[in-house]
């Protein structure tokens, strides 16, 4: 089923970035040299407006919407980096927004969606509650769904960075993609396939759903497990459209990678890199550095997202404060 | 006088964009959008190799060295920046280092000189103790120096930072540079001014002999203060024969930062843009913060370096750990 071309809309992932591009911005592809590993780049989404790469999906969407819908409103669910992205382009726009979230939402993502305006809905103890609690919204309330991942102007958004690291890139032979709900892979996937570059897909053990869903050739439920790849949880919906078909169709190889894995990628970034990124935007760094994937040609790691806790941070960094703070520390903010 | 022109061979900023390529990066210029603060750009050389923009002139200054040279080996004085550049590269071009620190180098800065394979002399209290030892070595042991910024090699390669902005950045009015030595403004300022791009000038409060060198208009001397800007710190040498020249030349406006701006710098850049940024590497993004700048026009801020320590940037962030380390926390690095 060729998703992507339904109705005869193709994504044009170039009309998407000047679409969004004074809300999302082109976020850079830096080397990337560390002594034991292969010399790679990574494409830092850690840097881009919100922290993340999903204010490209969620502009695209929200651009696309009709006069009618902007006026009524709209709803997401999301683990966070979503709903800050929903929160702060419609903010921009002018519309008004609900964020669905599970109860255990990263409180600097809870923080920055409450910043920007939106209203936010505690919704239960998994992220299949918040889809829940949103769809019930959209439904009674007349609020047009954002879907976080199925969803092809999200979809195309998204692809908005595989067009972006072609053109930084130059040869660039595989990508390397975090993989949840599939919107970032398959986006990505779309925009790069032609062009002969091989898209590896890096999942969380503990957020398997597409993986497990790709395996058995359909859409399977799971339990919610915690993870620190937060970002990466939540199922991909039993009636999904569009992202399971694609991921079938553009992941050229997929790799898993273990808590482990993702706390020392994210304490890795932080200490030798000096990059502030969240567990899961780190996966693709944790199956390079974990030795579970090695690229076979010039490579891109997507790095999806940076929105940690600073506290979560340091736990994961194992730092302690090095003396009491000075009294500066508690002046200005 | 035009030290720049000394000898007939002014600066050739793109050549030695060309000589460093392998060694020092394109860093990233990405957009900067806060609340209440005016939207700029900041040139990321906290993403630099060696975590600082002083792999440039060190790249460039080892680069011309001839053979007997290399084979002598360099000799280095260092707050840790300059140092673990000079240890980082002189390791790749297989010439022997030895770096003099002052007893207070950030231990970041120094693990990474020493895994650099650079022989490291701890030289006492103060910055210019260190310059001492340096030079007594160069004297005894035939080791050629290394300045950290009165060298016209080592401008020209920091210039390139201002070389590479411009190319990045159409249309850029002013550059906001960290001062100390003088090195970066110096070769940023030769590099730009042609292009009718104005310089300012941050120095940290506690590090400001050149400034007050430029007002009485010749080089003075300081007693050395602690500063969470240690980059920034020691004195540019009562016989300069470079930086100070070349600082009077290219610097539209100095403006002056304190220990309080630079720590909030420090933890906004950490907290708000998911940015690892050192005290010397924060005075610029301090200066407009603080609201002690306000750019005029289109303008690029340089973070210069992103070595801090991980407990410091904790104290500096005001930060806890959010519970006790999980026991994958140990098993990796």
């Amino acid at each position: 089923m060729a998703a992507s071309t339904e109705g005869g809309c193709a994504p044009d992932f170039a009309a998407a970035l000047r679409r969004i591009r004074r809300l999302a911005w082109e976020t850079p592809v830096v080397p990337l040299e560390l002594p034991g590993v292969p010399p790679t780049h990574i494409k830092l989404e850690s840097l881009q407006h919100t922290g993340s790469f999903k204010v490209r999906g969620a502009s695209n969407r929200l651009l696309k919407l009709g006069a009618g819908q902007r006026g009524r409103g709209v709803v997401a669910a999301s683990s966070g980096n979503h709903g800050r992205a929903v929160a702060e382009v419609a903010g921009r726009l002018g519309i008004r927004a609900t964020v669905c979230v599970p109860d255990w939402v990263d409180p600097v993502k809870l923080r920055a969606i409450v910043a920007a305006g939106a209203q936010v809905v505690r919704s239960g103890p998994t992220y299949d509650h918040a889809e829940e609690r949103a769809a019930e919204l959209a439904a009674r309330g007349g609020l047009t769904p954002v879907h976080p991942f199925d969803d092809m102007d999200v979809i195309e958004g998204q692809g908005t960075v595989g067009l972006e690291v072609v053109r930084q890139l130059p040869g660039v032979e595989e990508v390397i993609v975090p993989l949840s709900g599939g919107g970032l892979v398959a986006g990505i996937g779309l925009a790069v396939r032609d062009r002969g570059v091989r898209v590896v897909a890096v999942s969380a053990g503990r957020a398997s759903v597409m993986a497990r869903s790709l395996e058995r050739g359909h859409p399977v439920e799971l339990p919610e497990e915690e993870t620190v790849a937060s970002a990466l949880s939540g199922g991909i919906g039993p009636g999904n459209r569009f992202s399971f078909d694609l991921c079938g169709r553009v992941i050229d190889e997929h790799v898993a990678v273990g808590e482990g894995d993702i706390r020392s990628a994210v304490r890795r970034a932080f200490r030798e890199c000096r990059l502030v990124v969240e567990g899961g935007g780190a996966v693709g760094l944790a199956a390079l550095w974990s030795g579970r994937y090695r690229p076979r040609g010039r490579a891109a790691v997507v790095v999806s997202g940076g929105n940690i806790d600073g506290r979560l941070l340091v736990t994961l960094a194992a730092l302690r404060p090095s003396g009491p703070p000075a009294p500066h520390d508690h002046e200005s903010g």
